[in-house]
């Protein structure tokens, strides 16, 4: 047995055997581990900063890029803000012990399910520490240990934050061991990881791409992915405009380097030639650069734009998420033809319509087939936190599991529980 | 591109296209085809008797064993019966279209989930025809696509079986392409489907062991397992025996080759001397055997139950599943020692425990990790038809997708739909 294989075979059993006690916890008692894990950080913050600075200066030694650091950089506020995060979770409701279609058969048993932590929930992630704290709080807080490997350039700071975690959650009576770091940065024991089934009940990637699919494909758990969309805007030939341009100008340029944000802009051809180019006065301003199709560029060149920031898009710019002030622009015929776009390149996060027309809208809200669907709204409101769930772990384009924001009821399961008296089943 | 490849390719592109119209289909349109089907199974009954006799011939040419002979063949009675399953499932609410937290948030938005089909459910099955009826109903009814692919042995009824559902549904306007067979019984092509995540959303493989751990290893799409349960019944201290002796033989021997079946019984050591021996008479009566411990065999023998068929147990006869007439017998020392064993050798399904101590019932509730827990039942209970789901898809012992009985509704997702009138996201 490796020494890598060691620490996760312990650290695994560990975990999953303090999942045990965790699940019964009382929500009193884990929301005062959680309340002490809050006045810990920021007690021992010179420890973590001391101990982050060893991850700033080995990264810019390595030559990490500025964005990198910069994720990977925690300051006092910083700190503040991650232990707001966590009393935040203490305040939620507690999605554990809730009672679901509890009934009474005819032959008198009382059936009806519980619902239950999962029992270990393992997070893998890169550079942002804090994602540390993220998943341990809301494990904790929906009854589940966690396992969380985080990248090599953050281990000193990912170190000093567990072992706060640890120690306080341990002084509040919840079991240290429910919240496991393995500290062996080594990139082939991810593999190994994903192997331990027997110890993890869901497996959570929190990165790029690369590392999303890698954990998909090569898990023998279930996974719970997200994080990656392709978004679609559909400007319907009936749009009312004065909602139709903010709305875009919103979906694509409030924030552009997250999952919401608007990739491809869709628009009806009746309404192109008066929508595109207040749509690309808007952008052009922000600074939006519009990747087009033939029939958007010769409207948009002819419309003569102040500033206009337009080209010819290529074509693998339909179905790219950009997370760049970068749009995919296209004239389509209908709003057949719109959905038949967003069906070929959609990736089934969140996608609106704009339409005053009321059947064209149910006909989006029907035939779309992605997480969120919206009417006349911007697509950056696909959140947990906007949707009312509290608190969000990741973004869902799964189907099973859960879909779209994923709160604490979503990393939970249930049993069925049954109150019998002597029941036996008639042959 | 091999000919498997092309058969497969071509009936997932048709499913997962047809998916999409069956989504929107109303309960009134499937549950019109539904009864369409149950019409045309009995219309064309003698089509189907003829082709499942070339295989019940080719079965026995082939060698095959009587129990795999009898499961493979239908009669009128049986056609008949599956005809009334299509139509109790007809009978069942839809669980498409039901609305989940719609509320309005303080922006006026609203923002709700909407349950949807999940789109194309695989199922992979061994010699029963009755499944590819059963399959193609539930999936029917809940909206999805399906894709079957049998056995080879039962391929001429699941062909003739096909096409009366496929016939039946397309008059009653639901697409046919909605229901697909694959025709190729070689194994090499469950590899290849287990590929095809582009068109399938969920993998449900009915059939043995060895079948379900192949599927739950090679899928690269969402799999919804079960059927397989080591089952425990824990005899407490505080038991009634009026109620232990019959629920305990229920468990057992009501129906022995199913996944709820009891497999291993746990008796506390200060009522095993009375517990025991009444548990051996009605046993040894009907053919149990008795594989146990030292201690158990021990007050066995020292009791001189008549018939008496005990044995002692080999180490891997505890969490073991005999589907036989035949249980591991184990005398514990106390409450934790049997929730230790439970959680050392359980596989998640479904246990009991029978006491009269309210204290110990709760814990045994709490602590058990299993997808059904009973106090003072028999585990014969787990089935989706007894918990009031109407049907049953399969019994599943994984904590994500569904657990315990699996009924229309975990075979859906949902969807977040939002109705909006303008609204975008603030900075």
């Amino acid at each position: 047995m490796t020494t890598t294989t060691n620490e996760l075979q312990t650290k695994g059993e560990a975990a999953k055997r303090a999942s045990r006690e965790l699940a019964r916890a009382s929500t009193a008692v884990k929301n005062r581990a959680l309340l002490a894990v809050a006045d810990a950080l920021l007690d021992r913050a010179d420890d973590v900063l001391r101990a982050n600075g060893h991850d700033v200066q080995g990264g810019q030694e390595a030559g990490l890029s500025p964005a990198v650091i910069d994720r990977l950089t925690l300051s006092r506020g910083k700190i503040e803000g991650i232990a707001g995060d966590v009393r935040t979770v203490a305040g939620l409701p507690d999605p554990v012990g809730e009672m679901i279609d509890m009934r009474t058969l005819p032959n008198g048993l009382q059936v009806g399910r519980r619902r239950v932590p999962l029992g270990v929930i393992a997070a893998i992630f890169e550079s942002r520490p804090n994602v540390t704290v993220d998943i341990a709080s809301l494990s904790l807080k929906s009854g589940n240990a966690c396992i969380l490997r985080g990248g090599k350039e953050a281990i000193h700071s990912n170190r000093a934050l567990a072992a706060v975690i640890r120690e306080a959650i341990g002084a509040a009576g919840v079991p240290q061991e429910a919240v496991q770091l393995i500290e062996n940065t080594d990139r082939a024991l991810i593999s190994e990881m994903l192997k331990m089934k027997q110890y993890i009940d869901l497996v959570v990637p929190r990165g790029g791409a690369e590392l999303i699919r890698f954990v998909a494909e090569n898990a023998t758990m279930p996974v719970l992915t997200g994080g990656i969309g392709v978004c679609h805007t559909y400007v319907d030939k009936a749009a009312d405009l004065a909602k139709a341009v903010p709305i875009v100008h919103n979906a694509k340029t409030r924030r552009y380097s997250i999952c919401n944000a608007l990739d491809t802009l869709l628009v009806h051809e009746q309404i192109a030639p008066q929508a595109l180019p207040e749509i690309a006065r808007a952008w052009s301003e922000a600074g939006v650069e519009m990747r087009c199709d033939e029939r958007a560029l010769r409207i948009l060149t002819q419309a003569e734009v102040p500033g206009l920031n337009a080209k010819p898009a290529a074509p693998d710019d339909f179905g790219r998420e950009f997370l760049a002030l970068v749009a995919a622009v296209k004239v389509v015929d209908s709003l057949d033809d719109a959905l038949e776009h967003i069906y070929t390149y959609g990736t089934g996060h969140s996608e609106a319509i704009i339409t005053e027309d009321y059947s064209a809208a149910m006909r989006f809200l029907d035939e779309v087939d992605s997480a969120v669907v919206y009417v006349n709204a911007s697509t950056q409101f696909t959140d947990g936190g906007q949707f009312g769930l509290g608190a969000e772990i990741i973004d869902s384009t799964q189907k099973t599991i859960a879909r779209g924001p994923v709160g604490l009821r979503e990393i939970t399961t249930y049993k069925w529980i049954v109150f019998g008296n002597g029941q036996i089943r008639p042959a």
